[in-house]
């Protein structure tokens, strides 16, 4: 069901009305708009802008709200009929010639944490958008509607993409995010009515399907030289807390022998999660990232301490018994040392697999436009994660230069952001032509 | 030269001057009032009392202030002649016979830890008013002037000795103490005149001797059942600030086998710092208390590490010696996990022995009073490591419970603490009478 149709994209956006959108080039000629793109990611970073770089945008903050007024007013220049939903996401829809279809979905998020860069999120809302704003240019008429979707606080805990799905907990809406409100007062300042959250909320099979296109914020495929990756899945993550209970005494009158030090204890343990996150082939990960020791004097010992661990993998069986091996390696240093471990499970993410239709759509997209792919998974979250659970998903990464992300000095090549986009959109157009969805 | 002088200490406070000095008993009979002590110390664990139990007293806060009110009461009770000198030390003067005679002195600190106890520097500033005390009731007038004096915070830093004995260095007026208030404000506030520092210093060879009484804070005489601790020296301390740099990354995207992860360096280094304190024999200790991982979140990798390194040890070489071998232990660590460590003294005290004919006299005392003794180091920092650049310094430990210290939990039985006073009352006189003092 290729139409030939004038790719504006090429020749600049101006005056897209004047040309017969079927006379001049198929749809699969069609191209995004690069530079625009790029403009659009640059005006956005000027939102929470940091003097040192990069940008400070969290969620339910002034840059946030400042920045989702400028992503709206791009979704109406790209000629999308914008709403919030009653959870704060952003939805900029584009009716189908079949009204009765349901909608093909794509997106991502524009919140940053803090001390962020300009890419995360960014780069697949505003490609989204352009996407969007190319089928307008070319007059093309897709059979699903589409909505293009910036889901709120996607850095705080996927809270836009959980309201969607159905899995954000009332008792949820008191936490406080970072921006120091609460999930409540956050989603109210951004617009949405945290007292009708259930009227966001979609089911399963009220998607045609779900496309994200991201940065890939790891060095495997800027290391490797490949344009695109392929996402096979998006890792299940568990967080717990841990607790380590010793004996806090004064470090220069108690003898080395007659120590609870919850600090030696915990350093042994830090070892023993990357030894064990190490013990076996894979992919999976163990991370210990946030540490206290209390009190907290150089010439005190430890009594306490609490650190977070941290276990990614696509194998949600393989996380349980990385878990299970560190419990005894804890159980062995708790003995050794005197003191005692205490886990408390935090956040559970489950493995997110992502459809295996749309992932050879994204190959086949890419291979049209002569890109090199790679099929990986994805260690960080990601809304889609959440989408999965509504239809078929699918995941485009782009490369982030030496992997850096959460970073000012995060960057992706908008080369390679382009490339991304226009992978977007022919899988877009191959998906909304795919017999299946 | 024994006068016979009657006991008030065991008969009661009132009345010492309706007696004959001369009549009763000898000096050696002489016993200070132990309830008074514990009475004392009830009182005074008044200012500055948390809730949960034990005291935050903190050098130049309100409780101090008023604490310190509370102790210049009593000494005035002692009849000592009170004043403060220019950096806020609390002396209360009592006469000798021989005005060209340099000054007996003792005495401790009354200022705590935040959320310390009441043990700690109470126990020997409150004792050293009620020798005082006994002295002034049974009408005994030593050959030296005796001068108890209380120092100014000394749980920040010493800074009442060591303006005393001149260590305190212009520039440190600016550190802001845990009150909050600088340093120099802080003396202001107590009553001290920071501008006239100089005039509070003592060179070498202005006093007679300094007798300090301490809490232990550590566990050996408890354990062991001894009454009192005759201290060998003070130990040395170093405290080094180690920065860790590795690089921060994201903990979902960035393969365990490329990450430079500061903390796992952090952690081995913590296990290098322990094993290396307990390599040789001795009585050494290395302590991290102090630990900070950046940026602190379970999901992004740590990219820098501060942590503090003590060691301590009555041999400033064996100290240097340790310290070598943690520094290779760091380089090597470095080499091996991708990361930097930079090593930063904030601290050195060096080792301070105790004078032997001082401890002689101590345990005299001890065992005319029958009691048991330990020649033992003291690992805490105390006045007295200042005071022995003026003089002849000596200390005596009275058993913490349990080796308990700055916590609410710190804990000396009132049978111990009067145990140490009449060891401190019997050594002043004792030294009194020394030919070589």
């Amino acid at each position: 069901m290729h139409r030939r149709e004038f790719n504006l994209g090429l020749l600049g956006a101006a005056g897209a009305t004047f040309f017969d959108p079927l006379s001049l080039r198929s749809q699969s000629e069609l191209r995004v708009n690069g530079k625009r793109i790029t403009d659009h990611l640059s005006a956005l970073s000027e939102f929470g802008k940091n003097p040192q770089g990069g940008v400070s945008r969290v969620a339910y903050s002034e840059a946030d709200r400042q920045g989702r007024e400028y992503a709206m007013g791009l979704m109406r220049e790209a000629r999308l009929d914008v709403r919030l939903d009653t959870a704060g996401n952003i939805i900029g829809r584009r009716a189908g010639k079949d009204a009765r279809r349901r909608p093909l979905m794509f997106g991502s998020h524009i919140d940053s944490v803090p001390e962020g860069g300009n890419y995360d999120g960014d780069v697949g809302s505003l490609s989204s958008i352009e996407v969007a704003r190319t089928l307008a240019e070319n007059n093309v008429t897709t059979r699903h509607p589409l909505e293009v979707i910036i889901f709120q606080n996607e850095e705080g805990g996927l809270y836009g993409s959980r309201a969607f799905s159905g899995e954000l907990q009332e008792k949820e809406l008191d936490i406080v995010s970072t921006s120091g409100k609460t999930i409540r007062d956050g989603i109210k300042f951004i617009g949405g009515d945290p007292a009708r959250l259930a009227e966001a909320r979609r089911k399963r099979g009220d998607i045609a399907a779900y496309l994200e296109l991201h940065i890939e914020q790891g060095n495997i495929l800027h290391s490797e030289k490949i344009d695109i990756g392929v996402v096979e899945g998006i890792v299940g993550i568990k967080w717990w807390d841990v607790d380590i209970e010793g004996f806090s005494n004064h470090a220069g009158t108690t003898p080395m022998n007659q120590r609870q030090d919850a600090l030696l204890a915990g350093a042994k343990f830090i070892q023993a999660v990357n030894a064990t996150a190490t013990s076996v082939p894979g992919r999976q990960v163990g991370t210990v990232g946030r540490i206290r020791a209390l009190p907290g004097a150089p010439n005190v010992i430890p009594g306490k301490v609490v650190l977070s661990l941290e276990l990614r993998d696509l194998d949600a069986d393989k996380i349980e018994m990385l878990y299970q091996k560190i419990r005894d390696e804890a159980r062995q240093i708790a003995e050794a040392s005197n003191t005692k471990f205490d886990f408390k499970e935090i956040n559970v993410n489950t493995p997110a697999p992502t459809d295996e239709r749309v992932r050879k759509l994204i190959f086949d997209s890419a291979k049209e436009l002569m890109l090199t792919t790679k099929l990986m998974p994805s260690g960080a979250g990601h809304d889609a994660q959440d989408m999965a659970r509504l239809g078929p998903v699918g995941m485009i990464f782009v490369p982030s230069i030496g992997g850096i992300s959460h970073s000012p000095k995060e960057f992706s090549r908008p080369e390679d952001i382009t490339n991304g986009a226009n992978v977007l959109l022919h899988t877009v157009l191959k998906l909304d032509n795919a017999g299946w969805v």
